[in-house]
């Protein structure tokens, strides 16, 4: 039935001109094993060049590295709310262990404290619903007061210590170890992905941002779908496999193997380490 | 921080009013441990309804029950593209096995054959880029250029049937097994999602669907975005666990299990058997 | 060159289901002048049925009458905010007169009086950007500043109330005449449209909202925007003439002209009188 | 109401340096009247800068300067499609006169000349629904064929030479006066705007593209929208006024004037003379 479908010939040409930069890119590739950033596609960097290592790609057990404009980069710090890692939220209500949402926050505690010192942009998003729940489906309303035995969304748990991800709730708030600091930008997102349940694409447009470097939790859920979503958008990620958790561990395990998948399906994945030691020279 | 967010009092008594109907369907869930077609929001069905036992829900190793509309439900067939489950297409010239991606095609063929005696839309989704590429992020080029050898979108592999996930091109088509029939709708998408980069969202919303019971490939990348997506906008989602494979084996379990955390965080998780004995009646 | 595009074969049959459902539609037309609620596509009435009266449709002279479901719809009403209609704020600084902005508030809230008796549900909307800024465009901005004479979006006029268009500020507020009431929904918006910078699309779906009544300001800003996307994206949307204004008086006469062209481009047109005696029944 | 409503105090910082950044902007301006291309937002040119001179702003009677990028703007060339303004189209089978779409072609193909001996991008776009018309709302199809006297959208006119709107068929095709070559971009949509119903926004990104010079019909239905879409997203649109046209003239004065509002509400208003003369250096 493929061969039911045809386009205009004159796009061959386009074709032609994107495929001759691909070759030279991929010719540099096996000599640099490097991403360089796109100077052809976003002018020259607003910022300054660094490398950082990404493991498993190309492919597993191999080692490539990914250019960033420190300029057009932002640093994604994603859900890390009391309700997703900390005593008394969401997660904890719902009896999920919270070792596994709270444990990514020191790596990037650290991984903030150095980007702060860059001219990198730190983005926080939060998920979390309108005081009238407008803005949340009624599925997700149902499905998080059963599993939470009668206290779901909008709803103050026994002992609690705010409504669950209500905006404006204490129990919404980031956690201190990452709290936001002035100057830095809050995203605030009706559901687990962003592109299309917030402003996140907005605001990175309005300040020329190509590249991300995306912490945060839980990694199966909210980072993975706004990783994939940012993706599709062209952006390029990079994913800091320590600064990122689930409530599963071999839910963790697999986003982390998936995004590696195919030279690097959503993305490319290092950790707080290499990261840091990136930043070096900027 | 979180106590500095205030908002309109007016906006309380919107949600007392939703938590009241919550209570109502949480108590009725208690006796029935079923999710019922919410008539409420969407008015009386207008089709069939049929209940899908659902597993490991709402926590694991329970059972409970979705309710659908017929006139209400799509069938989404997820890129069952050549490309990702036939030969010498992208997955295969990657030189992942065929296996996982192809075992789907089985149960999913079965399920087909059966929703096509209904009143159910049945919708297949495609991935593939316009043949001048102008849709493609340069960075997804790219990388499958590096993981391919040399041969990536856009391409045509040796031995090859087609340039890799264009559209009109052979290695891009539906593979015979699950082949649209007249009557069904095609949407192409230039993602691994579907809400920003297709038209599936608007093309839903003219038919008046509120229900997806999704199949396709791959599990962890197009499938899990598409649910995630869709989740988001409100649609009430059931995987299809057979239904669906991906190229590494612990990722497919990731995102069955994932799908079933926090009650079902995406949705709901059946198989073929369970979706074809319910449709019985109708 | 078109010759050269061409789809799947399959396509034709549900062009030929759709063809026959418009053309019964069209023959009742010619006898009842009636666009009534389609049954078919949108399920049994939620709420109560109502027909509005609707001026020079579908040609210039003529009368049709668009059915509504109570149930499905929403009263919209845009943008009243101090910054467009009331003193001292965004448009006033710019020394527009707030007359034509102001006038549509009389019978705007002569049908907000008359909706609240029924089950339709009311949702207001506000532009206005976050306090940082960081959700406006710095073209945007800048505009702003310029035309203010120095003072734009984000700065407090001098004998101003607030900052201009900044949520929560005093003149971003909506005037007191059309205010929300309990129960009433609030949609925060970035922009003049609605469907990408803003979750209107997402609250309408969750309430299953299927056609708009739509009032507010200015007509040719933001009232035309959002109705344009609303109808791209399949809702029916009536456009209430004596409830919208602009600062110029042709470019309004022009707003309710286009809108009337091709037989309803974006929808349809009646005013207060009419629709407030549609509702008689309900 | 609206002091009920209070953001996080660290927001301030941001909104301050932003104004900084403003109020140096607006001084400039003032001794320029240059809205100069942003280099501090989106970094230093690809292409060459060029000025244009855009009439009635920032207040009417006065001229500014809008500076381009060449390397990051695109030439949009909007629905100059048979359906529009070619015989036996759309338009023509409402019996609207094919005059005033018509008109703009002479101007916009001089344009269209001179920018292909430039590095700016050149994309065209068409309004168009698939074959089995699953991505047309039903009221969209329904009003066509009552406002066609029976002969809608997807169905062939009496005399006609193909399917209203439909993708492939021959009056949806571009007429010859501004057809694409080689190179160039074609852009599909399923509405009258592009934001939410094409690829367009995720190709321009693609391209690295921050401005649009926009031609096309109709200026108040496609092209309004488009522009608008694209403002509230952040792009800097400057609209050729003698490359467009509307069915109406009331319609299409009122289109010029309300973008110029408010300092330019939606962008800047230039005419094709000045655009070809900015052009000069480049």
């Amino acid at each position: 039935m493929a061969e039911e479908r045809h386009y205009e010939n004159i796009l061959s040409k386009r074709k032609e001109e994107t495929l001759k930069q691909l070759q030279k890119d991929y010719d540099d590739f096996q000599k640099n094993k490097t991403f360089w950033y796109p100077i052809w596609q976003f002018g020259e960097p607003k910022g300054k060049l660094f490398k950082v290592g990404c493991e498993d790609n190309p492919d597993f057990g191999e080692t490539s590295y990914l250019e960033f404009d420190s300029g057009r980069t932002a640093f994604l710090s994603i859900d890390f709310q009391i309700d997703f890692c900390g005593e008394k939220g969401y997660v904890d209500v719902m009896k999920y262990p919270l070792e596994n949402t709270a444990t990514p926050l020191i790596a990037t505690k650290e991984v903030l404290n150095r980007v702060r010192k860059t001219d990198i942009t730190v983005i926080h998003t939060r998920e979390g619903h309108l005081p009238d729940l407008s803005d949340c489906p009624y599925n997700k309303l149902l499905r998080s007061k059963i599993i939470g035995k009668g206290t779901g969304i909008g709803e103050k748990p026994k002992g609690g210590i705010g409504e669950l991800l209500i905006r404006g709730s204490k129990s919404w708030g980031i956690v201190k170890e990452v709290e936001p600091i002035e100057g830095e930008i809050l995203v605030d997102k009706s559901g687990k992905g962003a592109m299309g349940v917030s402003n996140l694409h907005l605001v990175l447009q309005n300040l020329g941002i190509t590249h991300l470097v995306i912490a945060g939790i839980t990694a199966d859920v909210c980072v993975n779908t706004i990783m994939t979503e940012a993706n599709d958008l062209g952006y390029w990620c990079l994913l800091l496999k320590d600064c990122t958790g689930a409530t599963d561990n071999g839910n963790y395990d697999a986003v982390i193997k998936s995004t590696k998948m195919q030279g690097g399906v959503f993305g490319w994945v290092s950790d707080s380490k290499s990261f840091i030691k990136a930043m070096e020279g900027i």
